[in-house]
């Protein structure tokens, strides 16, 4: 058991309140700082992709004991439904039982919230952190910016307060902080398929829906009730955009034409689509993410993604997982601990980035496009007759705990292998035979 | 002439002060803010390179008039002086009679203001603005920035701020602004060499002094009183580091062994090694640049970067350039005038940093390497006899007012036609042989 502290988590998001957890075990004291109300007393409303739990997800629930209260509010999704414009294709993610888990942001937050709350944290609702003073880890409170503020002083802050981090703002003021936020020229927007009648899913429960176009997408991840999450991808301007839609009957025939089997499933697409606000997609970096052993920033505040790869929370999480190992290696030092989590976790957080920036191409273009779905098809049954010798990246990130940085690297050599075999004469028909099989194994050995 | 507007430049640097000329020559209603005292009144403090002016900045000064005066207290450096440790070599900077120019930036900024007052511009020193209504270019000012704040409204606003501009911090809260800085771990100290007893230079005049010594480096400039501002270069940790030079007796053997005969030129060397500051170095990029017709950023305010190719003044100064030229373009449409500016600005000042990145490496160790003078001796004979086929990289980021992106894109493809020429067998011996020189020829051809 370590030293007991008084610590401060600014921000009651996932990965606040299940850091909240693990500090409460350790027999901290712990208050969580939260600039909007309490969350399961307001009517959540949406704004937010559903989530897709992973493995490293799971691991860091678990290992606090909270794995199997998520579980319950939880849709295993083994397979991408592929909703091409004339045809519905499936691709299953991974290997038979491999499934990632849809679900919703709001019931996550009001469940991890309750548990934490259980394991003895106290939560501080409508408190707005302005500031904090990093050399004694001081916040400062109040209602305005340029309102009274009031100090309350903790031995450590952890900044658990999102891409726009209030106690990031105060590090970037620092001399030699790094820093880099960049968006995408695409937005999107939540709409909604919902439940039957009978509370049946309108289409498969089990998959995670696609409807690739290139240049934009739909997808739609299931709810318990019935429902289906929905999120269009498009950019802001330009042909097909969300500037170019500015009616309700240009967006009614922009779904017929591009999407025509969502129609009839999202009945409320114009008013969805007019009443629900555009959300912009950014990706942040910086560092450093701790100051001496009283500032750390964990999850988005230190390393926000865009959502193509399903890993924003799981990589947060992980975050914790790591932090946690460091805690148990390094006993009281925390100085040792934040250094050695700040250095263990910065290049595996530039990986995740760059994987998840790269995978709009994959879900919006490739997973419509032949070659690519062959590439899938022999990595597959290479990877099954092999598979100490080629775990495919998708599975690498999503069912492992291998460090993404390693994963980016593996994938981009196994790419470079795979466009070798796609070159092969015939290849479309000889995809699954020993000659291919031993190409790959050739091109592994040269490596 | 435009339609007369009240306009605020935040900062009153080099390159504030050049743009409040501008503006007030064009009719325009001109205040000047800064946060610091009259740096006429105080005794300037070091702390900075001396700057090296350039075709980009003189054609910026001469734009509105006052090149000349500005000549008075510039000195020209023709050529680089190398001191390797056992020997010093020179080596031209353009062609006979092109020189870059050495001044003070104390001085500089001096006359820059007493210019802009007697243009008619209004400097309002140790105005502290800690924020800015962007919708209508209204400033907020005040002793500190939790205390009262007073406002005053404006038509216009200029950021002209620097690397850490307060007008960019509350762009940078804006949705969909793109922002990175990202420091180097290098830093650099300010050294002297003082006048000889009768006012002459202790070195060559009218070069520009370089101790180029891979990981770090030594530069000295030319001022007026016969002394040279002198400026380490060293990474902060390391070997070969300010953190590893912790008393009087290591710097002294430090430069003893590695500046030999720069020893006896700089008498005060450990005094002012403890007593200087180590300063960072920084590269800052961000867009947009401008908000509607009211705010817009300029200079190092939205492209600060290292000063290894002596272009931040410059660049700072083309945009004056660049942005007259649209003001004179499109008259008083001036949300034509920003959105034209930063587009045509941004890929420059970007080319211009990567430029300057890579510059470090050429001043701290390619000037001191065999091959990398030849290939600047093929590239001279070359360029003497196809002046319209070969201008050299230096030659059109210093000597012209060519695009930077332009320079860069064509200095990338010179350098892949002089690897080629180095590869040729006996290329020490037939470096000014027809035969390179037909080489040279046919790869400019085949491109």
């Amino acid at each position: 058991m370590q030293t007991s502290l008084k610590i401060a988590v600014v921000g009651s998001g996932l990965v606040g309140s299940l850091l909240a957890i693990y500090l409460k075990k350790a027999g901290h004291t712990v208050h969580v700082y939260d600039r909007s109300p309490d969350i399961r007393k307001i009517n959540f409303s949406g704004r937010s992709i559903n989530l897709a739990m992973s493995n490293r997800g799971w691991k860091a629930l678990d290992g606090v004991g909270v794995g199997d209260a998520v579980r319950e509010i939880a849709i295993p999704m083994g397979k991408r439904a592929i909703h091409l414009v004339d045809k519905l294709n499936f691709q299953n993610y991974g290997q038979e039982g491999e499934s990632i888990y849809s679900i919703s942001r709001g019931k996550l937050n009001r469940k991890m919230i309750d548990l934490a709350e259980n394991a003895g944290a106290e939560f501080h609702f409508e408190q707005k952190i302005w500031d904090v003073t990093l050399s004694d880890a001081t916040l400062h409170i109040g209602e305005s910016e340029r309102g009274e503020w009031e100090e309350r002083k903790y031995d450590m802050v952890f900044g658990a307060d999102g891409a726009f981090s209030r106690i990031r703002h105060r590090m970037q003021r620092q001399s030699m902080f790094n820093y880099s936020q960049e968006f995408l020229n695409m937005g999107y927007k939540e709409l909604n398929i919902p439940a039957n009648a009978d509370g049946t899913h309108k289409l498969d429960k089990n998959s995670f829906h696609i409807w690739p176009r290139g240049e934009y997408m739909l997808i739609a991840l299931p709810n318990l009730d019935g429902s289906f999450t929905c999120t269009l991808f498009m950019p802001f301007e330009g042909a097909n955009s969300f500037e170019s839609l500015t009616d309700r009957k240009m967006v009614e025939d922009f779904f017929e034409k591009n999407f025509p089997d969502s129609i009839e499933v999202i009945p409320e697409l114009a008013n969805d689509f007019f009443k629900n606000p555009t959300s912009t997609l950014v990706t942040m970096k910086c560092f450093p993410w701790t100051y001496e052993d009283k500032i750390a920033l964990i999850g988005d505040a230190c390393h926000a993604i865009v959502p193509f790869y399903g890993q924003g929370m799981n990589a947060g999480f992980e975050d914790i997982t790591v932090l946690n190992e460091m805690i148990e290696k390094f006993g009281d030092d925390w100085k040792k601990i934040f250094s050695e989590y700040q250095i263990s976790r910065k290049p595996n957080a530039d990986a995740i980035a760059e994987l998840s920036y790269r995978n709009f191409m994959e879900m919006s273009t490739k997973t419509a496009d032949e070659k690519f779905l062959l590439q899938k098809k022999i990595e597959k049954v290479f990877s099954d007759k092999h598979p100490d010798k080629w775990i495919p990246l998708y599975s690498r990130v999503t069912f492992s705990d291998r460090p993404y940085a390693e994963a980016l690297a593996i994938g981009d050599f196994q790419n470079a292998i795979m466009d070798e075999v796609l070159k092969l004469d015939n290849i479309e028909n000889i995809w699954d035979s020993p000659e291919v099989e031993n190409k790959i194994l050739e091109l592994l050995q040269n490596a």
